[in-house]
Order: C-alpha cells, then structure tokens, then sequence
C-alpha cells in the first residue's frame, strides 16, 4: 500500500508548520471530513521542527517524518528556488511520489515551485499534453470544476479540450457527478465567440465525446450551467482571485452595512455564508495530468483547509483519477 | 453647440422604450444625478412609438425625435445586423454623431452592434490603434476604470499601453482623479509574470509616462491598488460578467441566510450594498478611442440606469476626454 501514502510539506503554506500539523492531526482524528490512517501520511520538513511540534501538539500519532533541509518561501521565483534547493520540502515531497513512496504530494506552498517541481520531476500522464490546475469551488451548493487555473497561460485548442476529459473524470470520480456537463468559459454563447483559441477549440469540444454544453459566460458559473468549465490557465488565475477577492470583500461589505444597522448577530448568521464562499474550505487545487496525485491548497490555509487537502488528495487517488484519465485519453484518441 | 447633444436609442435594452423614455425624462427633471436641458436629447427610434410614449409619461419636454425604423434586437449577431438594417435605431445614433449633429450616442442594446456601428462609421481618434471599451466600477468607495472589457479580445501590447493612457484620461477627466495609478491585470506582481503580451507590455508601460504601479491580480481589483486596470478584452469581460453575476449571487446567498435568521428586514438594509453593487447603477461602459463619445449601457439598465448612462455621456462631452486622449497620445508620440 506503499503507493498509497500522502506526503504532507510540512513547512508550505503561511502558517506553516503550525496550521500543516494541526491539520495532520486532524486529518487522523475522528472529526476529519476525509478520515485516514496515521500510518499513510509522510510528514516532509525540518525533522527537529517537526518533532518538537507534534510534541507540544501531544505526540505523534504515528506519522512517518521525512527530513527535508531546506524551504522555498511562498514569494521566491519557482525556477530559481527549485534550482538553488533541491532538499526543499517541496522537491522532496514531490520525490517521494517519484520513487513510488507515496502516491500524493500535498503542499500549502509556493504553487510555482509545487507546479514545476510536479511537472519536471513526475512527468505527464500518458496522452497528457500539458497539466492543468483544477480546482472546485461550491458556491451554489453543486460543485463546479475550473480548470486551469494557472498552469498552462498560453494552452493549445486541444490542451483546452484534454481539460475538459480531465475535468470530467474527476467531477465523476471524486465529486460524484454522472454525466458532468463541460463548458468552454468564454464571452458570448454562441459558437464562433471570443479569441482564435475558442474558435479553433469550439468544434474540438463538440466532437470529444464529452458532455459538451457550449459556451459559459462569467455569470453562468453561478448558475449551475456547466459542472466543469474550461479555460486557459491565465483567464482562470484572474477568475480564481477575483472570486476569492470579491468574496471576502462582499462579506466585510455586507457585515459592516449590517453592523452599522444594529445587527451585531449578523457576523455568526452569515458563518454558513462565510463558509460556502470560503476558498480554504475546499481544501486545494488538484494538479490533474501529472504521474502522481498533487494536492496545491491555498498559502492561507488553517488546520480546517490543511486537513481538506490533505483529505482530497487521499480521495483522488482512492478513486483512481489518474487511471481514469489515461483509460479516458486513450478512448478519446482511439476514437479520433 | 449641435456638436455637444446626446443621441440616445430609444430602440435599445430589455425594457425599451419604456425605460429608456422614462430615463430620458428623468435626466432633465430635478432629480437627475446629472441634469441635462431637454433639447439637449435626441430620441432615436420608431418615431410614432416615442411621441406616444411621450403622451403617456406626461408629454414631450422638448426633445427632439429622429426616426429610425428598424430595431438590432440583443441577441442578433452583430455584423449581419448591421448589414441587413441601415436604418436601426443604433446606426441612425451613430450616424448623427458622424454628422455631427450630436456629440454622443448612447444605447442599451447590442453591444457588439454598437461598437461595429462606432468604429466602422465613426472612425478612431488620431493616434488611437484600437478602440476599447472602458468600465468604471465603485465597488469599494473609490471608483476603478477597468478596460478593456471586450472590443478588442487580441490585442497587441502597445493596444494595453494606450488603453492605460485613455483610462487615465477618463479617470483624471470624470472621476476627478489626479494621478491616476495604472495597473496591468496579471497573475502575478513581479514583472515577467503571464503571457507574452503580458511580458511584452510591461516594459512599454514602464516607458510611458503613465502612472504604472505594476502587475494588478484579481482580488487587486477590490483593494483599490490601482485607479484604472488594464486588460486585453477577452480577460475583461469574462471578468466584468463575473463580477456582476458573483455580486448578484452574493447578495441573493446573503439575503436567504439572513431571512433564514428571521432578519425579514435585511432586504432593506442591504439595500445600499446592493446599489454599490449593481452594474446598473454605474451608467454604463463608454467605448474609448473612437471619434465620438459612445456609451453602452447594460441591457437590462432601468430609468434610473439610462439616466446615468446619459449622464455619463454628457460628462465625458462636457470634459473633453476626446480631445485629452488625442493630446495624450501626440505627446506619448513625441516622446517615443
């Protein structure tokens, strides 16, 4: 079950090592969303800091530590940094999936470095032409997966419908969803709108095979039009920010217009709000088309989101994303 | 002063005629945000259909009626709609303009026809490249131009490098802003981040006499890092419609949870963040560059929308930005 193991970069993420091992115990523990074993997580990061916390935490459950000398810190240029460390926690996280040690790598890190390190080190899936960052958000209380998200800003048509199969898998696979309805986000609804890329990219989709709904406009992903909406990964980076951003600035917006009518309850009623809208409590961004599982959660994350990733990272690899993937790919491509 | 009144499309918008007349009344009554004197309006469209809608709403205050009698409907394609109706309410707008027997042309209805109509007829400033359309958001108390939001959805960098110019133009001009900051929407701050217009245009925009703070990401946008945030017109209407489709989302998850609470009178007291909110309240979007003022109001705009949307018209007549951008660019010339 060796291949099953989730390697945790302790030392990633702003709260770091604190929120990563509070998650990793929480991760263990019976109120975890996503329960596992101690025994299947690999702790990654400055061995003695590691220690030293899980002690003043209570003790190490039972995870194995995997000593990692050096950290690349969330602002550091990702080439560079991968170059200049190669015991980074990240590079040895990622490692442990490359000798078959672990199965998932999970960081709160610098996306870059877990993306580059990810994709030099792992390489593709087979048929893969370039990773995408997925991520599923659940704004309208039915899960939408954007992809990408970054990893790719200047993807070809076919990249752009190779993240719709993707997409499509593990919004099958991992988000339950039976016939997951792909669409192309782009400005208009009609075939034939946006850049040279959406036109070339638009017939591809009709004829994948996939469940391709056309295309989604910016206001259609809050309306449960499409289950998995496609873009290239610079539109999706601004999209994903801008959704984190105006989220937390509607809240405070709201609240203080609340408040300031006397509503001092009004911070406790929108929790519920606060939650769904709440990037952190998806747990992370999957890495999809990589030769491993890779888990990329948010720099911001708390033990809760820690734990999230942690927790998604173990259900795509139980649900067999990769393998699905490469079966989809491969029936895509006979099909063609 | 033939070169200063307003042609408005009566024709235009999910609630025409009946909103854009009552707007047109609103915005010579007392109660306009912007007043302008009646013969200042010329109301473009079917002319029977005005004169008794006028009757209706109390009269004809003194606007003039030029009759126009075909109508481009919201969801006809643009370009065939223009060839096939010479004489729709928004051709015979834009016409008026190009005679100039008015200063501005505003319409509710089809934006991609109304930019057609703009740039084929009207021509582009002197010294402009490409026309782009411009969109001042206040979400957070300070108002940020946002351009371009899709005339032009594959732009060069030098397109971005005067799209900042003009935005600053707008921003000194109408919003009163003295020094307004340019930002280039990226996914990253440090320069070298995003795609290749992206690297290509930050050196050009650190050359050009701009007020340039940098790369902008999209949480950015709400933190009022930048006064006028430049983008190509792809990225910008996708973010534009996510925006107005998350704000609507938002406020309706809000209002749910908070009458869930018993709170029966959070619709009210929301009402305020739902105005600074709403897309509608802002006018409408002004396309820059082009030998004319034009704006584009959104579809569905209400009296009090088409009133702003008039408003805005007349203020950007009544500053000069045409004239601004044109001296802009001739010393952004002379320079180079």
């Amino acid at each position: 079950m060796a291949a099953l193991r989730i390697a945790l970069d302790v030392m990633g993420g702003d709260h770091a090592p604190d929120a990563t091992l509070k998650g990793a115990l929480l991760s263990v523990s019976a109120e975890a969303k996503h329960r596992i074993e101690p025994s299947r997580l690999l702790l990654v990061g400055d061995k003695a800091a590691i220690e030293q916390g899980l002690a003043a935490l209570g003790g190490n459950p039972g995870f194995e530590i995997v000593h990692a000398s050096q950290v690349i810190a969330m602002a550091e240029s990702p080439a560079s940094a991968l170059r200049s460390k190669p015991d980074s926690s990240i590079a040895v996280s990622i490692a442990l999936v490359k000798k078959g040690l672990a199965g998932a790598a999970v960081s709160m890190g610098n996306t870059g470095a877990m993306v580059g390190a990810a994709t030099l080190m792992l390489g593709t899936l087979e048929g893969v032409k370039r990773p995408g960052i997925a991520v599923a958000v659940n704004l309208t209380g039915k899960p939408v997966t954007l992809l990408d998200m970054g990893a790719n800003t200047a993807p070809k048509a076919q990249h752009l419908v190779q993240y719709g199969l993707m997409g499509s898998v593990y919004a099958r696979a991992c988000l339950g969803l039976a016939e997951p309805r792909v669409g192309l986000l782009n400005i208009g609804e009609e075939e034939g709108k946006g850049t040279e890329l959406h036109k070339e990219a638009y017939p591809l989709f009709k004829a994948s095979g996939l469940n391709f709904v056309g295309n989604i406009e910016g206001h259609d992903i809050f309306r449960q039009s499409a289950d998995v909406v496609v873009t290239d990964g610079f539109t999706g980076n601004v999209v994903l920010k801008l959704l984190e951003g105006f989220s937390q600035f509607m809240l405070q917006l709201v609240l203080g217009e609340l408040k300031a009518h006397g509503a001092s309850w009004a911070g406790e009623a929108l929790a519920h709000v606060k939650k769904r809208v709440d990037y952190a409590e998806y747990g992370g961004a999957l890495l999809l088309g990589v030769q491993g599982t890779v888990v990329i959660g948010h720099g911001r994350s708390d033990a809760t989101a820690v734990s999230n990733a942690i927790g998604q990272g173990a259900r795509a690899m139980d649900a067999q994303v990769n393998e699905h993937i490469v079966t989809g790919l491969s029936r895509a491509g006979a099909q063609a």
